[in-house]
């Protein structure tokens, strides 16, 4: 028996990070490939006692399906979490998602022909890029620099016939950088003047080192922007619940893009995730993974201080969970990686990252899993590859 | 602000029977509507201790990303209780999914171009209908009978360039009819000489109230079929926990479009999954669930029997959740419906169920969730109406 595969699936490739971190899961590698959280934050005990409340309360409504638009009450909660600062986020405008990675393939199904024109920062997030692929779009990469994306080159020759841009404006993976606020207010209003509906995907935002927070795309242009949040990163990544606040119109067409995916997101984890926060609880856990992750941050960005040649530039994110690293041009990080591996330290390529002319001398570092002394140890045998690597002829 | 829909979304619409539904909770209304599974059967105590015991045991584990295939035990449990009768399933070719409404997402995905051809049943599962329809395919109807497809009507002019048969041989969803062994082994045989690929979704097929089972059309055609299974109907559909057997080749494809549609199933659910049926659990736990659909399913055609009018036809099921019923061919029961309603009486109208020309004249009424009491007085006020409508004169 043969059978004949569909024109996107014959494009599908797994995920070059995937199958890098299957080769780093040996416990003698130093991996800063993952992108995984700290399980140190998740808050077990709490979620054993929801489990545990939830199965004695009402265990045949968790127990049972669900609405495809969500439990009610978390849709609720999100709704008011993001009703502050005069923004007005209606029930009806949320729907709770099977991790925010369904969020982008409900969008790329609902928004994206073959063909179609989507444009997304340089580099962006691979799993986006994965996801809006099944679409077959035609990927534009949005120049950008630093600070993220330069809404000022966001000409008409690059927004005609977009159907958005997909962006990652807090923390971004992988660069770790975060959009300044007179850039978010410039984005807005270019993307709505050219009619180009932005998608922000915002995991990372709360874990900002210092607390403070930017505001966010939506609070700028409430229309023309869809907004897409995830418990992952301030919860537990393994129960897969994030959500998309979009407005109603759009919203239907994707609760019935969500219906034929997996008609609901699980009732008992929707749950799970609002019995552990509906009292306050992530105001005060989540100042402990900032303080976590940022005590990490400073720990790697100190080692590299120590042991990267002159030669290497890396930005000091303000928060998440990623380092980006320029290399010189003459070094590619996938010959890099290989080298690494033998001597048991793991890091991503950032070439993956890019959608169109990938850049091969970056890398992605994440810091948040590997223990203090290891990041030390990693780095400074990272350092004495890179050292030898940068002084190399160019070839 | 205004945005393009893909061509795909304009075509979507919410499910009928979802609608439906939500006119039919209120706690007047007696609903032979639903799909539901008895919350009866959850078993919840062993949930709660599975819980209890994954978060002590491997809280780091359960609760942060795993991989796209599944839960290794779980994906080993699945192949091992294939493996039987001469058939071997390897792991490799189990993908765990997000319930089993996922693999008709992921294989529509992966099999389906805008325009190819989709074999169905007459009628089908409204569900597969939606996953496949966001490929955009041409469905072909299947001649059907009371039996389910028959094999002999496949002919070289339906299935030249189909790329797959959907198929529900065991108490299918709508009709509750299941399929024959004689007609299981013509079927692979006919589909297998004109290079059919057979997708074998089977949530039922241990909820035969004898419970004889039949052999699965996978055992008829390893190579030539996909095997679809969840765990909705004999533990609980609020986990969402199905999967996917299928040749290792389309199922690492299958894995690709996972990763890019959710990641991975929640790992937590998998383990709860696992945990909970590891002992040979559902060995004790499936014959209490058949012995009370059986008796409810029973209590059902004794008052059918009783209150309906003999130009009413309907089918005897010997396993599942639903009944499927024939009036006659004046009668339209999505008018019937809106009188059943006034009435507090609900259940689904049949033509949502037929890919092309619907059959308006049908509809399925299911028994497990509603108490027996209830069912008598449904069934009755039915009866009476039915009496009505078929007494009438054909406009």
């Amino acid at each position: 028996m043969t059978w004949t595969f569909s024109q996107r699936a014959q494009k599908l490739t797994s995920s070059a990070i995937r199958e890098i971190l299957k080769v780093t899961e040996r416990p003698e590698v130093i991996s800063f490939a993952g992108g995984l959280p700290s399980p140190a934050t998740f808050p077990v005990e709490r979620i054993r006692q929801a489990c545990t409340d939830i199965l004695a309360s009402n265990p045949a409504a968790a127990l049972q399906y669900g609405p495809t638009e969500g439990y009610l009450p978390l849709r609720e909660w999100v709704a008011e979490r993001y009703s502050v600062d005069g923004l007005r986020v209606s029930v009806d405008e949320v729907l709770i998602t099977t991790g925010s990675q369904q969020g982008l393939d409900l969008l790329g199904k609902v928004l994206v022909d073959a063909g179609s024109r989507v444009l997304v920062e340089t580099p962006t997030y691979l799993g986006a890029l994965q996801a809006f692929s099944l679409s077959e779009p035609q990927f534009v990469s949005v120049p950008s620099d630093d600070e993220g994306a330069i809404p000022s080159r966001l000409t008409r020759e690059l927004t005609d016939g977009a159907r958005f841009m997909y962006c990652l404006p807090n923390f971004q993976n992988p660069t770790g950088r975060r959009l300044p606020i007179g850039r978010r207010r410039e984005l807005t209003q270019v993307a709505g003047e050219a009619g180009v509906l932005l998608l922000e995907d915002d995991p990372y935002g709360a874990l900002s080192y210092s607390g403070e927070q930017l505001p966010t795309l939506l609070s700028m242009n409430r229309q023309g922007v869809v907004h897409m949040g995830s418990f992952s990163k301030v919860l537990a990544p393994g129960l897969r619940v994030g959500y998309v606040i979009a407005p109603e119109k759009l919203l239907r067409k994707l609760v019935q893009a969500k219906q034929a995916a997996d008609l609901h997101t699980p009732s008992f984890n929707q749950r799970i995730v609002h019995e552990s926060i509906r009292d306050g609880f992530l105001d005060e856990h989540i100042p402990k993974i900032r303080a976590l992750y940022g005590s990490q941050c400073g720990a790697m960005l100190d080692a590299m201080k120590q042991h990267f040649p002159a030669e290497v530039h890396w930005n000091e994110p303000q928060g998440g969970m990623f380092i980006w690293v320029k290399l010189p041009a003459h070094v590619d990080s996938s010959l890099l990686l290989e080298k690494a591996i033998a001597q048991n330290v793991a890091f991503v390529p950032g070439a993956p990252f890019f959608a169109n002319e990938p850049q091969v001398n970056t890398l992605r570092l994440s810091f948040v899993t590997v223990p203090k002394e290891k990041i030390e140890t990693g780095i400074a045998k990272l350092g004495q590859l890179l050292r030898m690597e940068c002084a190399r002829t160019p070839q």
